[in-house]
Formats: C-alpha cells, structure tokens, sequence
C-alpha cells in the first residue's frame, strides 16, 4: 500500500482537488479552505517532509512513527496531537486486533497517520464529501467523523465479547466444569483488559475536545465530539459489566467446581456403603468355624445372597430417598 | 398504539386545550404557555417533523430514534436532552425489564418519547393537572413529575432484589448447596448490575437539574429535583448494599460447600472404620491355618460375630461422642 | 406517648416557659429567644399544623413524616431539615435497632420527630438547661446536643459488633469450622453495613454545619460540630476496621475448613494403610492352594498374628514420627 | 511519674530558666520566647489550671484528657491542637504497642501531653537544645522535633512487621500448611490495619502543617514539616506493600493447602491401587471351586505370591514414573 | 569508582572545559552557561563541600547522603530537589535490582547524585553534547535527558516481567498445578509492587515539572518533560496490566488446582468401582456354605472369572463414555 493514501484540499466543505505536495503551503494560507492528509505507515523521511511543511513538534513525530503508543492528546503550540487505537475482530482466530491511528490537526490541516490492522478511512472521506453543509465546520469535523468511525468500531468488538460470555455462561451452568472453561474464562480477561485500555483514555480525549476553547475546533463541531465521549462512556460501561459478570463467573465456576466434587465424594461413599454389605456377608461365611450351623442348611446359601441383594436395595433406596445418591 | 399520544398546551398550569400539530407555534410563543407533547416510538419522519417545529440538534433526534441509550442529559443550545432508563418487574419471568424515556426541554414546551417496556404517563399527567398550583411552575415541574414517577418505579424493582436475596440466603443457609443456588447468585447479580447501571447515572443528572442556572427549570422547582436526587441516591445505595450482602453470600455459598464436603468425607471415612473391623476379623478366621483352636470351638462363631458386633457399636459410640459422625 | 413531647421558649439559654401552639408566633419574633419543640411520630394533621407557623417545604413535611429516609441535610430557604439514623443494641435478640430522627431548624426554633425505636431527648434537654451559658448560643447549640447524643449512641453499638468480632475470632481459630460461624459472619457483616450506611452521612452532615455560612449556627456553635464530625469519622473507621477485620477473617475461616478437611483426608488414608495390611495377610492365607507349607506349621497362626499386628504398630509409630497421623 | 515533667522557657533557642508556674504570663507576652510544657497522663485539674493560662477551649481540653483519640489536627482561634498515636514494638510480647501525644501550640508556647506507652520526650528536648540556632526558630521548631521523633519510630515497627511477613512467607513456601500459619497471617494483617490507621492521619496533618498560613509555624519551618510528610508516607506505603503482599500470600497458602490436600488425595489412591491387587489375587485364590487347577499346582503359591508382588512393583515404578506418587 | 564522575561547564549548550571546583562560582554567575555535576555515593563532607556553593538545604542534603528515599520532586527557595529510582534487571539471578538517582537542579546547574546500582550516566551526557542546539535550553535538558534514561530503563524491565506472566500463564493451562507455580506467580507479585512503588511517583514528578512555572525549566524544555510523563504513565499501565492478568492467573490456578483434585477422586472413585466387583464375587464363592452348586460345576472357575472380567470391561467402557473416567 503507497504511503500517502489521499492528500486533497476542501473549498468550504467540498473537495476542489488532490494537492500535490509542493503546493500545501497555498491551501493552508487561505481562510476557506483546508487541507485533508491520509497517510498509512510513512517513512521516516515522508513525516519529516511534513514536519517540515505543517511545523511540527520534534517529540510528536517520533512519536507518530513508532506505533504502541497510548492513547493521548497533547497539544503542541498550535498544533493538536492525537493518538487512538482502532479495534476490529478477527473473525479467523476469535481475537481482537488493535491497530493505532494518528492524528496532526492544525489551523487547516488535518493529518491521518495509520499503523497496523485497521480499515482504510476511504469511506468516511466519502461519507463527509456527501455532506459539504457539515464538513465546511472545517477540519475539526472531518476529525469527528474519523473519530466516530473509530469509535463505533469497538461496539461489535465488546458485543462479541459479550457472546463470549454468555457462551462461557452456558459452559458452567450446563455442563461439568472443565479446564478450558478456565482457560476460556482467563483469555476473555485479558481481552476485556486490552480493550479497556484501549477504550478509556478516549473518554478523557474526548471530553477536552468538547470543552477545548481553541480555534481548530468550531464551536458548532463541539456538540459532535460529546457524541463520541458518549459512545467512549458507553462501551466502556459495557466492558466494565462484562469484567464484573466474568468475576463473578470465575467465582461461580469455583463454587461448582468444589460442588461436582463434593458430589463425586458423596456418591463414592455411597456406593462403596452399598458395596461393602456383600463383601462383609461373604466374609463372614467364609471364616472356617467348624460349627456355623447356617454353612450346612441345603437354602443357606441362596438365602444369603437374597438377603444381602435385598439390604443393598435397601440401602440404595434409603440413599435415594435421602438425596445422598 | 398511535405515535402521537398526547399533546396539549397548558396555560397557568391548566389544560387548556389538545394543540393540533400545525399550532404548536402559537403556544410557544405565549408567555404563559407551555406545551406538553407525549410520543411512543416515534417514527423518523414524525419526529423530523417536531425537529423543525422546536428546532432540535441533529444528533438529540438521531438518539432519540434509537432505543439503547445510556441515561444521560445533554445541553443543546437552549433545549436539554434527557434519556432515562425506566425499568418494571416482569411478576411472569421475574426478570427486571428495562424501557427508556426521552425528555427534550425547550422555553415553553416538553417532550417526552418512551421506549420499550414501559407504562404510559397518563396517570402522571393526569396527577399533575390535578394541582394547577403546582403546574403553573411550568414545563420543569411537569418534567419532574415524569422523571418523579420513573424513579419511584424502582423501588418495587430493588424490593423484589432484596427478597430474592432473602431467598438465597434461606437456602444458602438451610438447605444443602446446589448448583441453582449458585446461579441463582449470579443471576441476581446480573440483575444488579443491570439496575445500577440504570439508576446511577440519575444521580447526576438529578443533580444537575437541581442547580441548573437555566430559565427552562424556574428557581421554586429545583427543590423537587433534590428529591428525585435523594430518592436515586437511596436506590443506589440499596443496589450496593444487596450487591456487598451477595459477595458475602457468594463466599459463604462457598465455605458451607467446604464444610459439607468436609462432613462427607468425614462421615465416609468414620464408616469405612466401622466396616473395616468385621471384614478384618472375618478375614482372619478364613484363614486355613491347621491349627486355630478358636475354629474347634463349639461356640467360637456366635462369640467372635457378638464381639465384633460390639466393637463396631463401641467405635460408632466414640465417633458420636467426639463429634466425629 | 403523646405526639408532642415537648414545646418550650428559651430566653438566653435559660427556658422561660411551656408554650402552647398558639402562642408560638411571639416566641419567633423575639430576638433573644427561640422555641425547641419535640415531636414522636406525629400525624399527618399534627404536621401540617407546624408546617404553616414554622413556614416549612411541602416536600421536607412529606419526608418527615415518613420514616425510612436517608441520613440527609437538605435546605429550604432559611429553613435546614435534617435526617439522622439512631441505633441502640437490642439485647434481647443481639441486633442492633435502627430509629430515625428529623430536625428543623429555623432562624429561631429547633424541631425534632422521633420515628421507630429511639430513646427519648429528655436527659439531653435537662443536660442543657443545666448549661444555660453554653445554650444561649441558640437553637444550633440545642441542634449539637441532640445530634452529639446520637452520635454517641453508635459506640456502644460498634463495641458490641467489635466484641461479637472477637467471639468469631475464637471460634475460627480455637474450634472446628461450623455453619454456626460461617452464617455467624455473614449476620455480622450484614449489621456492619447497617451501621456504617447510617454513620458515613453523618460525616458529610457535620462538616457541612461547622464550615456553613449560615445565621441559623452561631460562628462559636461549630467548633462543636467538628466535635460530631470527628466521632462520626471514627465510628466510620471503626466500622471499616472490623470490616476489613472480618473479610480477613472469612478467608482464614476458608483456609481452616480446607487444612481440616485435608487432616480428615490424611488421617483417613493413615488408618485406611493401617487396616489394609491384616486384610491382605488374612485374604493370602485365606487361599486354596495345596501346598501352602505355613498352613501346616503349629505356631502358623499366632506367628502370622503376632507378625502382622508388629506390622501394623510398626506402620503406626512410622506414620506418627513423619506427623502423617 | 509526676504530672508536670517539664516546664522551660526559651530566649533565641536558649532554654534559659524552668518556669513556675505562676509566671507563665511573663514568658508569653515576652516576643522573644516561647514556653515548653510537657505534661504526661494530667489529672483534670491540672490541665484546667493550664487551660486558663494558654486560654484554650473547652472541647479540646476535654479531648486531651480522654486519651484514644484519632490523629487529628484542629485550630481554635489562635490555638492549634494535635493528637498523634505514638508506636513501640513490645519485644516480650511480639506486639505492637500505642500511646497518644497531644499538642497544644500557640503564639509563645508548646504543650506536650503524653498518653499511654511512649517514650520521654527528654532526649528530642536536648537534641533541640543543643541546636539553638533551629531552635531560635521557635515553638514550631520544637514541634517538628517531637513530630519527627514520633514518626521515625514507626520505621522499626513497620520494619519488624516486614519480617514477620518474610517469617510467614517461609513457613507457607517451604513448610506444610498450618492452622498457625493461617492465625499468623490474621494477627499481621490486624497489626498492619493497627499501624495504619495511626499513620495515615499523620499524611494530612504534616501536609496542612507545611501549608498554614499562621504566625505559630515560621515559614523558614515549614519544610521541615514537609520532612514529616515525607517519612508518614513512606511508612504508609511500606504498610501498604506489606498489606497487598500479604493478601497476596493468604491466597497462595490457600492454594498451596489445596494442592498438599491434593497430593493426599493422589498418593491415598495410588497407594490403595497397589494394595488392591493382591488383595483381589488373594481373594480369587480363597474360592472355593472344585476344579481350580492352579490350586493343585505344587508350586502355585510361591508363583502367584511372586506375581502378585511384581505387579505392585511394575504399578508403583508405573505410578512414579508418571508423577503420580 | 571516584566520588565526582564529571564536573563540566557548559556555554550555549556546548562543553566549554571541565571545572575544577574552586571555580565553580564563575559558571555560575554567568549568564549563557551552565554547570553538570555528576556524583557517585558521595561522602558527607564532598556533599557539604558542594552545600555551600550551591546554596542547598539541610534537609535535602541529608536526604541526598541516605539512599531508600521515595521517588519525590521538593522544592527548596530556588532549587529543585529530585529523587529518582532507577531499575535494571539482574540477568544472572532473575531479579530486578534498584538504585536510586539524586538531583539538585538551580538556577545554573545541574547535579546528579548515583546511589547502588545503575548504570553511569556517561552516554547521556555524550548524546547531549552531539545535540548542543537542544542542551543550549539549560540544565532543565539535561534534566530531562537523565530522567528519559531512568525511565525507558524500565520497559525491558517491565517486558521481562511481562514474559514471566508468559512462562506462569503456560504452566497454569499445560501443566499440572505445582507448589512452584504458586511461589513464581507469587514472587512476581512482589517485583510489580516494587516496580509500581518506583514507577508510579514519577507520574506525578513530570506532571509537575512539566507545569511548573519557574525559570529553572525553559518553557520549550516543558513538552521534553510531557513525553516522560506519558512513558511514566505506559509503564504504568502495564505494571498494571500485568498484576489485573496475575491475579486472575492465581485464581484460574486455584481453579485447575480443583478441577485436578475433583479428577483424582473421579478416577479414584471410578478404578474403585471397577476394583470392587472381582472382590465381591470372590467373596461370595469363597463363602464355605456346603450346598453351592455353581462351586462343583466343572466349568465353574474359567466362568465365573470370565464374567467378572468382562462385567469389569464393561463398567469401565460405561464409564469412559459418560466422561467418568
């Protein structure tokens, strides 16, 4: 994939034309219009072909380079930076990728930088290009929808790791407990972690765009960026009820666990009280006193084994009966 | 159900009239007026239609569309927006299920939009016109007496949660620990979650209302969202203490399985004792040695069965008497 | 007991004269003097009769005259309503009682309802006229008394959980884990949330009266609602203390059910190996075979006796030195 | 031990003479010197006659005469008032042992009360002394040097605390799991709850103390005070590490009870499986059928009696080999 | 090693010469330049040495002499006092080893104090000089410059923890539960709280510095100190990620513990089944009564072991396919 995937410039919420690079300097000196950069992993030398041109922080360009980076805004002069993390579930392996998402926003530029696994903004830029009366709020809005998307794409993520737990639900309430429900239990753990992680620090982003008293956010683009701190509060509210329902499953899991044991014991001993009846008789009327008047009765013999069959029936009627077996 | 079902004008707190739609702005504009608009799962092209009408934000109306909000109150310009949740007892399933309600709060008018599972506001409304007195105070009042009445529906609500406590701690400690017990734990911790994730937000949001400096909520209402804030607080504080009293029940669910694991295996083991005597001595005089006098005998059989019998009746009366069995 | 307990006027501390309800108006407009009036579970007509001299919140009367509040300070105007929790150990049945107390307080009156099981205010009202130095401060100074002696009422209450804590304590350690003392601690835990969500708005409640800007407190009068907010906070941390005390407890109580479990299982096994040797000696000369020359032997038998009961004390001393028995 | 231990005035940080008690005044009103009272365990007239001296208020004088007060800090008027917990290890008995200090610091004097098990305070005062020109800097000086003495002796208490904890650390890894090891454990996690809830306070206090705006502390003091909070939250820190270690060891003695119980459980089995062989060979062989050639053999019993015992040797090296046993 | 590692002055961001101390006073009154000290363990009479020139606080310099003090930032009239921990892992014994690094940052200098171990500065102070245009913003860079090291010192501390959850995690869900497990994970525990006590100060450290409004730190020096603080708050959250993972790996453990203890009664109770029945049928025809047909059939013996056998087989097929075995 190249690296510069989209550089255009907005006449008051319309696209006029893709700008080649030489020419950034004019978009960025009239009031009207601004400047719209989508890059995917960039080379050292393209970021610093852009420092250059949109006079960034030295920290801030390190810091877009090498991806893994928490979730932050910092503001640099005149100059916004932004870091998020993108979610997406990956369908082959059941797992949550993470990918990170940049963001420069100046007084007419706004810069996309994306790393990792995360799906290209074509169709957003898409979507604000249908809508030129919103995105002419300038480029504030265009990071709104960019963020939005962002946002929305962890709902599905946190909604399938609410079928996760439902599945492991169904594992400890209707089936016997076993070692990959733990495993099961422990890995969903530490995807609601990594999701959280990701999550949360973009409730605090939000929250200052909305509040920012700065000229790169119009007024009017702040109520959108409550949007998104709503959405952040929400699936982090979702995550968080996940994590307190697993806790409490883990616990449950526990509690069954030791009750399907003591089942186990309880059932052992019965059966072996049961058992231990006909062994004891035969014991007995195998000791070899010369006088057991019962040895020579002609019936002695089918009389016992009937009378130890009948107590064993007894006994496990009893057990029955008892809810002990 | 229709859509639209109810919307009337109010002047000095009393009805004075069912407004038809095209005459909305009349009333808005009357000094002493306010409208009180009741809809029920609004289609979209209703509620633009109202959008135009009391000039709403774009994304107030895309969230009043759609149910799943979480509660909240959002400030747009000079309307608020409010979502709360209601929730009801379902006495069939008993499940807790959850409706929602949206507020927009204009200058002279108030509307409420209810989702899902929830009861009409006719009993309220009919409550308020009751006291013109009261009334008169304008669209706040009539806000708090909705949101009032939602509230109060959750005291049934966290009631019911309590006696189901009541009925877990019964069987936790009378009956022996089964698998529903645990749950039926869970299941109520579920629900209390569901609860507070409902109720809590409330607290703020009362809270907000109760110190707005707004013309919307005149200065002589603002007491009576004090009470919707104390009453929230108490729901909550309800949920949290019935969620600690369950963590403690989940452990002692826990303990008393331990214990009566304990009793099983020591009872089996005190058994086992008991039955290993006779086996043993009868074992003994199965043995073919040639010489064992006891065998000759004439009594030997009847004297080792009456000794044997009474050692084990010795033992099982030392078990009983150490707590053992 | 009738519902006006007492109604009287104080001039500088000193009290002047019972009042009848009539006759309240001129206690109020005199500078020097205010009216202290104690209700028990008044009517609804008794209340309404107060609200109108007293010029006091609809919403406040409707509170006071359901019990069942929250522990709460809320202000109307000139006017303050109160709500404290009042507890006393009910020795008959080992719980502790939970009453409630509401106060108004105005620009020159004090009122107090009493609800549910509470002690009467009388010693603390002759307390203070005895004091007319310190009660000429004024209706705060009557407000700190009541309040101080509720307040105080809470340590015998949490003596009494501390003590209760201690019985528990020695049964873990000193005696074998029961269902007595599992559900033992968890009654415990259950009065401690009790007590703490009656004492922890306390907290809240004094400090707020010692820093209030108010006429209703004199600026000498809230050195001694510091004196109620730092017994609250330590009955709070009493609480909270005997909490974390037996949450502790409840692990150990788990730790010692399981190391006693594990001792039945051990000792079980021990005289399981113990009594398996006889049996198994006694079964190998049970056998059939011809030529088993030890059967044939005179002394075979006390030999194989002698021998196996040496094994099996052998066994014994073995298991006893290693502490396996 | 006397009431009145020590009473001294001091000019520019130079004790210059004991005081009598009825020249107090001069000292007071002397804007050079300032006054050093320590008292200890003072009987209630004693503390009024001095209450009348340094004119202090009634609430705090009978605050310093009950001692078990909570760490607190609390100004009257001109006048600050103390209370810290003081702590020893008492090696007899391997507890932690508490006393009380209370101060009364006003504009030219310092008052030390102490309470209970603690240490003179005769050695801080000729440290003190032997300084005069930190001294010169006034009774706050002073203060900070008795604070100081207090909070540094929590050091070797916390200290011994952490080897306890390192005791049962060795006891849980390296010896089999006790019910002493689990009293052990509660004890330490009582001393620690001990230890800090009287250190903690000590962080706000020395905070307010180095942040005051007052005449009684010097602002060339004031980070001295700063040392104090400094030395408070270490010790609340080490408190809290030890605290979080050893809940974490109170899980792991909970499992490692499990997997000894665990290893009982595996050997009984392993070790009943072996037995089991002969004694079912034994059994088989003790039938009583006419036509059991094996019987007949002449050398049956010494080979079935050598077969038997290789398949217990072949089990038990099978059972080794795969970790059984 | 020698006490004083380099002493060098600095003149627009360029070694000008190293210094020999007398002179020190020159550097420090000129405008453009700056003074590096870099100190090794320093005896008390160096540090006074030092005190004097640079005008230094008692108590920092006591501070600075003892080692164990908390990460801290204090501010003493125009001079910053740090203290840093710095983290290294020990390859040779698993372990993470601390020191602990000191600063005094004034008006024109910048001192460093190393205490135990960590490595030596050297590097730092080279790639400093390789930058002048970035050292010529004061000593407030070079500041920052060590305290990047010190911190980024700790991501592969934290990695190499992270690794060890790896290890543990592996062992947990492949391997079967073993005291060691238990001691690993428990010892990790211990090095994440050691690692977050000396992480998590520096959090607040350069919130601080990276706010504070003095001359010491130029304001385009403040963002350096941003970008410690967010990597101070990454290590952080892993710190954190890893003990939430731990302590949910320590009850998955506890879990599987269970689960593997309620598998060896399983099969235990199981193989007991199965042993039980030859017993009993031997029992039986070992019985001595004179009329048993069965024991005088020809074909009575290879019969009756054949059906035992194959009852055997068949239990044991039943068993395996219900999961039982």
């Amino acid at each position: 994939m190249q690296e510069i995937v989209n550089c255009a410039a907005y006449h008051k919420g319309r696209r006029i034309a893709n700008i080649d690079i030489s020419k950034i300097n004019e978009v960025l000196d009239h009031p009207d219009q601004f400047l719209w950069l989508g890059l995917h992993e960039p080379s050292e030398e393209t970021l610093e072909r852009f420092q250059k041109e949109f006079n960034l922080h030295d920290l801030a360009i390190e810091d877009a380079h090498n991806a893994h980076q928490r979730p932050k805004l910092e503001r640099y002069g005149d100059t916004l930076f932004i870091v998020l993390r993108t979610a997406q579930k990956n369908e082959a392996h059941q797992l949550v990728e993470f990918g990170e998402t940049h963001f420069f926003v100046g007084s007419h530029f706004l810069v996309t930088i994306r790393h990792g696994s995360s799906k290209s903004y074509a169709d957003v830029r898409n979507r604000c290009e249908s809508t030129p009366e919103l995105l002419r709020k300038g480029q504030g809005f265009a990071l709104y929808a960019i963020m939005d998307s962002i946002v929305d794409q962890y709902f599905p993520v946190v909604e399938a790791l609410e079928e996760e737990l439902q599945n492991i639900e169904e594992k400890i309430f209707n089936e016997k407990p076993t070692r990959q429900t733990t495993e099961h239990i422990y890995q969903l753990k530490r995807q609601l972690l990594d999701v959280k992680r990701a999550v949360s620090p973009m409730i605090d982003i939000s929250n200052r765009l909305m509040r920012f008293d700065t000229a790169l956010i119009s007024e009017d683009t702040q109520p959108y960026f409550r949007d998104i701190y709503d959405h952040a509060l929400r699936i982090n509210e979702m995550v968080d009820h996940v994590r307190e329902l697993l806790n409490t499953a883990l616990e449950a899991n526990f509690s069954l666990i030791s009750i399907s044991q003591s089942d186990v014991s309880r059932k052992f001993a019965g059966w072996a009280a049961i058992l231990a009846v006909p062994t004891m008789v035969a014991g007995f009327y195998g000791m070899n006193f010369d006088f057991m008047p019962e040895l020579r009765w002609h019936y002695g013999y089918p009389v016992v084994v009937i009378c130890t069959v009948s107590l064993c029936v007894l006994i496990y009627v009893m057990f029955r009966r008892s809810g002990w077996l």
